[in-house]
């Protein structure tokens, strides 16, 4: 049986994100999956989302990758360390700050790999760095720290 | 005669950008208009590019506008500083590093207006912090790092 992305256990009511909803038919479909203590997504950017540098990813794009998968990142961890069932649903968090460092050009057409790890985790806060590689090349890291939302 | 924004006097090699490039038939075309020592951009996000909460946009499209919208107001300061002429071609900007607080929900289907100022720049060097407001209300506030490209 396939296993199912973080994003896929969120509630229908909180599944429509542009960046991550299965339920946002436009949207960008972004996958996360837990392995270990880290998470995992792997996204390869269509040609059109260049930036100013032709050939590149446009710095919205690698921040959106960063914003959704470091959200997922938290509500995996969330739901482990509570001791829920990894079949969901996960807490779902909002961000309430996002951080990008652009190192390198981040390419288009080429299967990009983010990983998140959760730094930092109090109460309704959670802290989450993600790097995100091409070809084992680290092109960008984010933080993002993200708030725990009500269940409804 | 209308005028013309930022984005659309860059030159057509860097005009490909999916959040601002006038040559993306697929992109958001972000405008950026030069008002005093501020530049300006009004941009009405469709309802599908909302988030996790229903109603609000998603924390990626957010940093898209900050994004284009800085490069835009480094471009258009640099062009003014150098006495160019204000019809162009503006140098352009990659960005090094964003930072994006979210202050409060961003609502879809409502006229955002955000404001970009220079902070600093010196050589290749421009930081500009920009304002994100819905009703005069300022929903998020952003801070890029951005890197004058070669001509070519």
């Amino acid at each position: 049986m396939k296993r199912k992305a973080i994003q896929d256990l969120y509630p229908d009511e909180f599944a429509h994100c542009y960046g991550c909803g299965r339920l946002n038919e436009k949207g960008l479909h972004i996958k996360s999956y837990r392995e270990g203590e880290e998470s995992v997504c792997r996204y390869t950017p269509e040609s059109f989302y260049s930036g100013g540098v032709p050939g590149c990813a446009y710095g919205g794009f690698i921040a959106s990758l960063i914003d959704c998968h470091a959200s997922a990142t938290a509500s995996a961890a969330r739901l482990h360390e509570s001791g829920g069932s990894p079949a969901g649903p996960p807490p779902r968090f909002v961000a309430a700050a996002l951080k990008v460092d652009f190192l390198k050009p981040t390419p288009v057409g080429k299967e990009l790999e983010l990983r998140g790890r959760v730094k930092e985790s109090k109460g309704r806060k959670v802290i989450v760095s993600v790097t995100l590689s091409a070809d084992g090349d680290v092109c960008a890291k984010g933080e993002s720290v993200l708030i725990q939302m009500p269940p409804r």
